[in-house]
């Protein structure tokens, strides 16, 4: 039997790593598309995940919330499938090291350029703040290319460590931060792009593969 | 046979969860103790790892940079080990949730704040960001205390995942963040601390059990 998985999501938000790690898995999901961010404009929400962040996933009624974790969880509970690195497979060490680094280094300093150029009211936006992390996310990008197995994160293959550090380019490119993304991570993504998975994802939520934005 | 596993570490930092995960597991390991942060201090070290953070760990000749990560690749590579928690156990996505949520949403916002008010020289620091993410730290601590799974992350037992939120809550408390701890998740940390493995940790890099300063 499916399992019954249920997705809180705002367009392009980090809570797109699930749609298109749902979208790789063929599982059948119910999709909730609310308006960014959650918390202000959808009532209720904090009763279902009380982080008022997205993503939010039930799975048969379980939480989770962090979109680095998801992916992973799905390919290894309903599983067996590639797109996750088994423990005894070589690539196995750099498919968790980019699955973590994808968000909690990759995406998060993005967020605080995100909040002080944008997201902030004119008078609390703090343009030191916003210059540091884009920087500090270039200087850990450039590296993090370095670290690529071939034309993928880990283990030569497309995995959800790719779903990871994919979405932190797409959201790089759609903030102002492109003059961070060097061209090898800039082709990485139109790879990971032109995956069916993505442009059904894509679909789902009503955009076309080359469209992003977090805010709309 | 052991694996060959080198951690370079400084004293407190995000690389204590993997000192204390090999504690916790009882493998043999090579410590490198290193001033923070150690890109300015220790000569070479960009060639051991490419982001210049801690921390890094070399596993028979594999590099993995991601805190969360480690912890739970060790279990899962040198297991099996109850220290995980396995696809077909019901705490299995409290698990992983708990794991990514300890470092991308729980650790990151503290060092925004560590930055602001105690790494940069005081002409660069920002009261503003600094108490942003104080309190965008206390707001999402609160909320995973609600999440826990009783006295631990997930699964009703000490995992890796708990290494992944504890030590997050050991930084809280170094770094002038008490008040943003609640006395249940003080708690936590205290039951958490009174493991031997924590205490073997402690030892390994010079310190006492109740000490913390990741700027020492």
């Amino acid at each position: 039997m499916s399992p019954a998985i249920q997705l809180f999501h705002c367009r392009d938000s980090r809570s797109f790593r699930v749609l298109w790690a749902l979208e790789e898995l063929e599982l059948p999901y119910g999709l909730e598309l609310m308006q960014f961010p959650p918390r202000v404009f959808v009532k209720g929400y904090r009763d279902v995940n009380p982080l008022g962040t997205v993503p939010a996933v039930l799975v048969d009624g379980q939480l989770m919330t962090e979109s680095a974790a998801i992916p992973h969880y799905l390919a290894t509970r309903f599983g067996p499938s590639d797109l996750a690195v088994a423990p005894h497979e070589p690539g196995y060490a750099a498919y968790l090291n980019f699955l973590h680094m994808g968000e909690a280094t990759l995406t998060f300093p993005q967020t605080i350029h995100l909040r002080y150029t944008m997201l902030e009211p004119p008078e609390r936006r703090v343009a030191q703040a916003a210059e540091d992390y884009a920087q500090w996310f270039g200087s850990r990008l450039r590296n993090a290319e370095l670290m690529l197995d071939g034309d993928y994160a880990a283990a030569g293959r497309f995995t959800m460590a790719d779903i990871s550090v994919g979405y932190a380019v797409m959201l790089a490119q759609s903030i102002g931060l492109e003059a961070q993304v060097t061209p090898g991570m800039a082709a990485y993504l139109d790879r990971l792009s032109q995956r069916p998975a993505f442009q059904r994802a894509k679909a789902a939520q009503g955009s076309q593969a080359g469209e992003t934005n977090p805010l709309g």
